[in-house]
């Protein structure tokens, strides 16, 4: 998908809600663990009830990696109903992956050849080589770690390099836009820090950002839109927990559906305000 | 297994080898292909073959997640091969992950819980709620990225801070030095940098380092030796394709033991030479 076709689906679905699959065998309904494939079912019924209003899914590695062979096995099947189903969605693995370049390279294979997802996001710390083998693929897309949410964000991402005086989030945005282009990359940028949202957009005007945690991690959807829409959004805000786990009985995936919704109809307010839909 | 522990196997075997598990599907032997499940195969022979030589072994998941869940099967498989087999062997789990606390910790599930891996590599970038659900398992260790050894390295890991004077590498040992201690954290150190093991060593006398790339990525095994033993050897050197790959033929088991034999006999002399055997 490149981004003209990904801010079509925008446009259509009026959202750019990108819902987070971190599908815990512990936390989904119990009605569901005498399902051959439990994850997998939760999964089938949260995305066939959202996906009117989403334009992206983003299953994070670590949730289905925990259930070891089994939980891959959930996770390609996830994946292959999404691209039978919902052909547009814009599909992220959220791996954190990067290694040396062969590396990395098998890694790609994995998440686009083995699996079809549009997107894996990347830790920079190992630098270029660990990041191109991601972007060789045609019309694929690394999503690449800048700032992220968490406390632990502080620890380096905020270190002041003595040349340029950039932080090093920052010396992550400028010296990777020579590795890919705006069709190629897009960064994690964590909603807790929206006032940084302005700064960020001056470096990268025109990729898209993809927002971790409205909900949960604390972020404010309309400060994210005042400070991070461009001329073709170039947002995908994520929400995991605020959606799929709102209710842990038979109708998890209609009231998944409501809570998906709702933020749909307020990311539609924010595209009319901002005259992109 | 704590330090002493591995200290002792080190000892014992006269080696300080990690043999690196980067099994391919296209680089093994034509004739493993008509077996049920080659990559497993192949681990279990070059095991076999190799164990008497190395104290650790470090599949990258790389190889076996570009195989999909099957890929995971094999990589099961092969861990419990060596658990069963090998009990006092040192496994670890090259993957490089690294994610918000509450993620970070099915990652944890995932490598010491659904497998029993020892030590798992993580990508410091996120800082310290990303490390530490790793470490909160008793005798598992993190194995953390200071200083890689691809061309990549020195995009972002040689940025001097400004306050500190620090390189970025400098800062991720010294202050990930609060979060575990030397029964629990490691750090990847890139042999090709063998001159800065010096300074490394200033930093984090007593710490275990894991030095990938003896061979293929071009380090002097002499030159880590001189610059990165300790009183408890403090290293693991890794190699994989210099004795993974020597034959491709029927004798590939037979040959990958003498390759590790031989590195066995070199490491033997440097313990001898640094008075710890």
């Amino acid at each position: 998908m490149n981004q003209q076709q990904l801010f079509e689906q925008i446009k259509l679905k009026r959202s750019f809600l990108c819902v987070g699959l971190d599908t815990d065998i512990l936390k989904i309904p119990k009605h569901l663990l005498n399902d051959p494939d439990p994850v997998f079912s939760f999964n089938k019924e949260i995305i066939d009830a959202t996906a009117e209003f989403s334009v992206a899914y983003k299953p994070n590695l670590a949730f289905y990696e925990s259930l070891g062979w089994q939980g891959w096995q959930s996770l390609e099947k996830t994946v292959n109903h999404v691209r039978e189903k919902y052909p547009d969605i814009f599909l992220i693995a959220d791996a954190k992956r990067g290694d040396i370049g062969n590396t990395s390279n098998l890694y790609a294979r994995a998440f686009f050849e083995k699996l079809d997802f549009d997107a894996v996001t990347v830790a920079p710390y190992m630098g270029e080589d660990s990041v191109k083998p991601f972007i060789a693929y045609p019309k694929k897309w690394v999503v690449l770690l800048a700032l992220t949410s968490n406390k632990g964000a502080s620890d380096f991402q905020f270190l002041k390099d003595e040349k340029s005086g950039d932080q090093l989030f920052e010396s992550v945005l400028k010296t990777s836009q020579t590795w890919g282009t705006t069709e190629n990359m897009m960064y994690v940028v964590g909603a807790t820090k929206a006032e940084k949202l302005k700064e960020i957009r001056e470096i990268i005007p025109n990729h898209f950002l993809l927002i971790p945690g409205i909900g949960a991690q604390g972020g404010n959807l309309q400060e994210v839109a005042l400070n991070g829409l461009n001329s073709r959004c170039g947002l995908l805000v994520n929400s995991s927990r605020g959606i799929i786990y709102v209710s842990e009985y038979v109708d998890f995936a209609e009231k998944a559906g409501e809570a998906a919704k709702e933020v749909q109809q307020e990311m539609e307010k924010l595209l009319m305000g901002a005259n992109l839909i």
